[in-house]
């Protein structure tokens, strides 16, 4: 099974933009066995994209081309789209009403003849039914190719990869059993972990099994990924390998995971713990609040947050004594240590964690050094505080401070769980 | 003159990486005049890259290739390139030197055959003498057809484009002088736009100037482009154009800029103008904070903020009232409008934003509808307050709130300004 992607538009061949949709299209396929062969970015021009259509027809067995479909006249893909096939434009009723709708909702106006248009599909292709926008997707099937164009904009174009194209892909192909499994390790760089597992690492090979290192700030995830016919075998000879790793690396092992990350494994365990949470953020800016936030149904276990940049703020909304400040500067433990009291009291929350620190690139309100990060975990049971140095620039000590709280609060419900 | 970007690695078609090596090489093109007409990820194999080569001969004036030259055996690049060119590898004695040096010196250890081998080239290849790698760059020459391979580490790819690529195609293509413009507008869609601007757009097809939408949600980027020989005709000739579209769409039309998004105008305008902000947010969890904080030197104009995301810490922290709540629920206006006085004074700042809204899936204290999301904008002059339907999923909720408030914000300072 064979799949090439195409993303369509001139601000990707000028530099414009970074492509991260056929990032995320290929590791979708990819999760599922289908093998990506060629990745390619085209202008929008009529001759463009027929020539990429004739290119692999017949080459590949699935061609998903993403962007170009936008109402405007610089978008022709859809036009070039129904050329190849032969076919004409038709206005699709179920498109038209939904695009209707939603211009009338969101920009509260009348549907103008330019949004009419993003209804027409061509007679003869499968409507991939876009509920989050008002491009549709499209499916067409010539010979041995299936052709799928979706809208550029992103959330649309993931939202049909989720909902149409993948179980579309499943059901159509025949695709190898392939078995991935993801290890998520924190608190050690990959080099250091890859001399830590070198040996495991040699047996793996031997077992047809490849592995690949994901890092990410504070965290490496280790993907084991094996193709074959026998979904069992592979399962129980990758668990194995798993727990000889487990007892290899006790002290980083967090756990067996697809989660993309250890924020991922939070929520549930925030979730089954029955624990509210409020945060008090200083260099951090809202970062972490946005990221407990941005999870559906999130009022469960978040309370809410203080971000207290400026340093009277910390005194006036989350009653930080002066004189602590005083004493101890701003940046420093016990200065986040009443932040998290403070916001644990205001919010009314079972757990607080608090950030100050100075994420530069100039030394603000304190002495501290630049990329130096205090965080503070209030709950029942006491208080914990952290000094930390996340270097520079200024958004990896920021990211690097929102993956710590992470880890401090995972550790502290593994413990609790 | 036309070129082709090729970059190489698995890693790029299974998606674990995000290319930003063609970004660059485009850009750099680009700016110099050079076309690129396509953009190609393969894999590392024998049978890809082959085919590439064959596939863009004559067909491209220009083909450069990135990744693939590393010392492991996976690496097949420099093999490929040599058999198309019925070519042999040889040992460089100036690049062996160099290598030599670069592993005594920095790892302090002796070379080894591995490294040597990078030192091995086409027999008739231009080597692009790589001083800040050990792989050196190929260049090599058929037909019509320049064929240039370069390392995949990104430092050493650059080093090369800056110092190596760029001269060689000044010196050696006939280049265009090519002008890009950008106009950032905001406040109105991609097709509505289109629609008002629709006779500017048909004269700029026949200056030859072409124009491409870049949406973003609630605001749309406007490039224009044009190649010529005479660079300060078609400037002149473009500023022209855009003098008429100001006049044209005088309340969406933000500027000239090359920023990125209309947070990346605002910012300065927030410096120059002398105002604090802070911030109240509910269904934008932090967002608006987070991405405030995000600048260097945010402490000039952000105080902080509250993110009040339960119901019941929007009265203990901002001093909303509950018979406020009660009457209007709590998405609603007129809580909006609380949140912001509260947050204004709680922070002693001169402007607070805030936001409530049910971002979804399901709603929650509310009655509102999904997607529904009140903001308010509290003054010294007064608050106004506004409610949109952003409709879903929840991650678009909330980025089109945020993207609201950069525009409310932006529009009232440019009026004070």
């Amino acid at each position: 099974m064979k799949a090439v992607i195409v993303t369509i538009g001139d601000e990707l061949l000028i530099g414009q933009v970074v492509d991260t949709n056929s990032v995320y299209i290929a590791r979708e396929l990819e999760a599922i066995g289908c093998s990506i062969v060629e990745k390619v970015a085209v202008g929008d021009t009529v001759e463009a994209i027929g020539g990429i259509l004739e290119r692999y027809q017949n080459k590949a067995d699935l061609v998903i081309l993403t962007g170009g479909l936008g109402p405007t006249k610089d978008d022709v893909t859809k036009k070039t789209f129904a050329r190849y096939f032969n076919d004409e434009l038709v206005l699709n009723q179920e498109v038209y009403v939904h695009v209707k709708k939603l211009i009338e909702d969101y920009y509260q106006r009348p549907i103008t003849e330019m949004n009419r248009q993003q209804a027409f599909v061509p007679s003869k292709c499968t409507v991939l039914f876009n509920e989050a926008g008002t491009a549709p997707g499209m499916l067409m099937t010539r010979e041995k190719t299936a052709f799928i164009s979706l809208p550029g904009v992103p959330f649309e174009m993931r939202y049909l990869i989720d909902h149409k194209v993948i179980p579309y892909v499943k059901e159509v192909f025949k695709l190898d059993a392939i078995v991935h499994k993801t290890v998520l390790t924190a608190g050690i760089g990959e080099s250091l972990l890859a001399e830590q597992i070198e040996k495991w690492e040699e047996e793996l090979v031997s077992l047809n099994i490849r592995l690949a290192y994901l890092p990410k700030l504070g965290q490496v995830r280790l993907r084991l990924s094996k193709t074959g016919t026998d979904l069992e075998e592979i399962v129980s000879e990758m668990d194995g390998k798993i727990e000889e790793l487990k007892l290899l690396i006790p002290e980083y092992f967090v756990g067996i995971s697809d989660a993309d990350s250890l924020f991922d494994e939070l929520v549930p365990l925030l979730k089954a713990a029955d624990i509210t949470l409020a945060t008090a953020e200083s260099c951090t800016g809202g970062s972490i609040a946005s990221k407990l936030s941005s999870v559906e149904g999130a009022s469960v276990y978040f309370k809410g947050g203080a971000v207290t940049y400026a340093t009277e703020s910390k005194v006036s909304v989350l009653g930080v004594q002066q004189a602590t400040i005083d004493r101890y500067t701003v940046v420093s433990e016990e200065v986040a240590i009443e932040m998290a009291v403070g916001a644990r009291a205001l919010y009314k929350a079972d757990i607080a964690v608090a950030t100050t620190g100075n994420a530069g690139p100039l030394k603000g309100d304190s002495d501290a050094e630049v990329g130096t990060v205090c965080i503070a975990v209030a709950t029942a049971g006491g208080v914990h505080s952290y000094t930390f140095n996340f270097g520079k620039p200024r958004s990896k000590v920021i990211q690097a401070s929102v993956e710590k709280v992470w880890m401090l609060l995972y550790k502290y419900l593994k413990n609790k769980v």
